[in-house]
């Protein structure tokens, strides 16, 4: 465990700013390690990232890792979990964890949603049944799982969604954000409350001075990446951003692709989630600085180069298109994890030039020179 | 490459000569490193032991390993592994690589198989498509794959068979084995010759002595582990590895239960392959000194402790039943790797401890502790 100051959760400091944009390089301590900002998270949705150990990700350059609140509720349950010594534990991961709330799953992937004033009814998508999940129920599942940043029970508005829906969910948001504040959590725990607001300029204002009030130890921008087109993210982004606190961290939930990336980090962002370079892995869809690489595609049937011949990673270093795409046609369960190693080696080098652009006063140029090469 | 004495493909010494029975040690020498026998062998079916990289192979200790003709030569094609520099390159693995002669596969995976004097028409398993392997085709395309030990191309018997058939299909494989001798292949390749003749006492006899005669470099009991008990299985081993020459490694084809294992060393075998520790992996199904151990089980949702206590594999010395548990029953792809793992390194564990036993002159009582232990 790494030192905190006493009484302190978690650190943040701003240690660039760039001159042209809210782009910022950052260093967050917690209990379990510090690392740099912007910071990618993969995604370990049931307390592992498919298809990766925790050797694996710490060979990528992991350093904090989401896992999902409604998953590990539903399976193994975060009882089990806690009997057993907390997430970290669990999972054999030493790096820190951020836990979701559970309100974007609830809202995504259960069926027979019922809102109310006190929290959500749902059906699992595991066997059917039924459960209630508030911002108390919210608030102990993360603090029986132990992850290092726990993130309050947020209402998601669909999108797209009229005006009284989103202003709703706003309101539902703050109520239980409130809530979520004066929960008991762990002396190790940060908690993080979320921004709503859908795409409508006053309802993210709204949202954003009610959430502040409460004094928590980030923020988070939810309701991103539900369907919207970039441009549109990208102003919900710029407009909302200037209302938090920069002395304080900033996520953007969920959203992932390498160009919303930019934005988001051009836009003042510091943490990211998104399951796109392990979904994408699994499908064979690998990232490379020369673009996206269909690997079943049968002009790589007897392609000897690596994925990308400028890659260190595992995968780039032991073997080629062929291999690879063999591997993907067969099925064979190396291919996901060759796979996975590969694009999320992409996803911490491609961070990691953010932050040297950035720190070199160029995060503009790298922008331009990332968008004009992948022909965005 | 491992230096070998010119003109050779593989040199093989006995080490170690149990006196009470024909358990012996060795050290097989290939072009692809030196190993000690008797050794297990874990199988790459379409060139990926499957879940585990070249990296857990080695980890494990495996220092050579087996893979299929016959899936190879389906998909992705031996003119592509050829291609592409062979076998060893295309995997991304330096140990030593044994290639089995398809004859096996044709019987046990393939529709319509049709076998003539020439050799096996037979439909493929992944699109149906027709093809023929002949002792020819057999030895091109494993002179194509290049892997240190080839075999020679046989006609194995079902079971249970009548000794017209039985006959039949040792007079093929001898028929077969004569012209396998005869064709091209590898310098740096090693061919060892297939003793079939079901489980009738002459007919092995028969087929050994034919085999012999035609000077391979090692032998192969084919032929079994194909519904026979294993007191039918120990005696046509006890029964036919008299006939084989002491100098020259002896091998027992696909054959790997742990109690089936100590009875082929007993009887004089050296090497061994079988899915079971793989396959078994994927099942859930885990290999102990204690006995076998059914992960999805019930009771062991809240066991913090590892698989097995005294096991320093990684998977033991990170993760506890219940996460092993909670990977499988969320089909999680990392289940099946680090189950692999710990199965894997059982059997090497195993092995090793065999070789121990009969250097320390105490095969015997090994055995008798084993099978105690394991309640056969």
């Amino acid at each position: 465990m790494t030192t905190l100051m006493k009484g302190s959760c978690l650190q943040f400091k701003v240690t660039d700013q760039s001159a042209l944009s809210r782009a910022r390089c950052g260093e967050i301590t917690t209990a379990h390690g510090r690392f740099e900002t912007p910071v990618f998270m993969p995604v370990g949705t049931q307390g592992s990232v498919k298809a990766l150990s925790p050797q694996d990700l710490e060979q990528a350059g992991v350093s904090i890792l989401l896992a999902n609140t409604y998953h590990l509720y539903l399976r193994p349950g975060h009882r089990l979990i806690e009997k057993l010594g907390g997430l970290h534990r669990f999972m054999s991961w030493e790096g820190a964890i951020l836990t979701d709330s559970g309100g974007y799953q609830v809202y995504s992937l259960s069926k027979l949603r019922k809102i109310s004033e006190e929290g959500v009814t749902f059906q699992s998508h595991v066997d059917g049944s039924t459960h209630f999940i508030g911002p108390r129920e919210a608030m102990e599942i993360q603090r029986a799982l132990g992850a290092d940043v726990i993130m309050a029970f947020d209402e998601c508005a669909p999108y797209p969604a009229n005006e009284a829906y989103v202003r709703n969910s706003v309101r539902l948001t703050s109520q239980w954000a409130a809530v979520c504040r004066a929960c008991p959590r762990g002396d190790h725990q940060a908690l993080f409350g979320i921004v709503q607001g859908g795409m409508v300029p006053e309802l993210r204002e709204k949202s954003a001075r009610e959430i502040l009030a409460l004094d928590f130890d980030g923020h988070a921008l939810g309701g991103l990446s539900v369907g919207e087109d970039r441009a549109t993210r990208r102003r919900v982004m710029q407009q909302t951003v200037p209302f938090l606190p920069s002395d304080k961290p900033r996520y953007l939930m969920g959203v992932g692709k390498p160009e919303d990336i930019l934005d988001g980090v051009a836009a003042g962002i510091d943490l990211f989630d998104c399951v796109l370079p392990t979904r994408n892995a699994r499908n064979g869809a690998l990232f490379t600085k020369q673009g996206p690489l269909t690997i079943k595609n049968a002009c790589y049937a007897e392609d000897d180069r690596p994925v990308d011949e400028r890659c260190s990673c595992y995968t780039c270093t032991h073997f080629s298109r062929a291999y690879l795409r063999h591997l993907f046609m067969a099925k064979e369960l190396l291919a996901y994890r060759l796979n996975t190693i590969h694009n999320l080696h992409y996803f911490m080098g491609f961070m990691a030039g953010i932050r040297k652009a950035i720190q070199e006063g160029r995060f503009g140029e790298f922008c331009k020179g990332f968008l004009g090469r992948s022909g965005e």
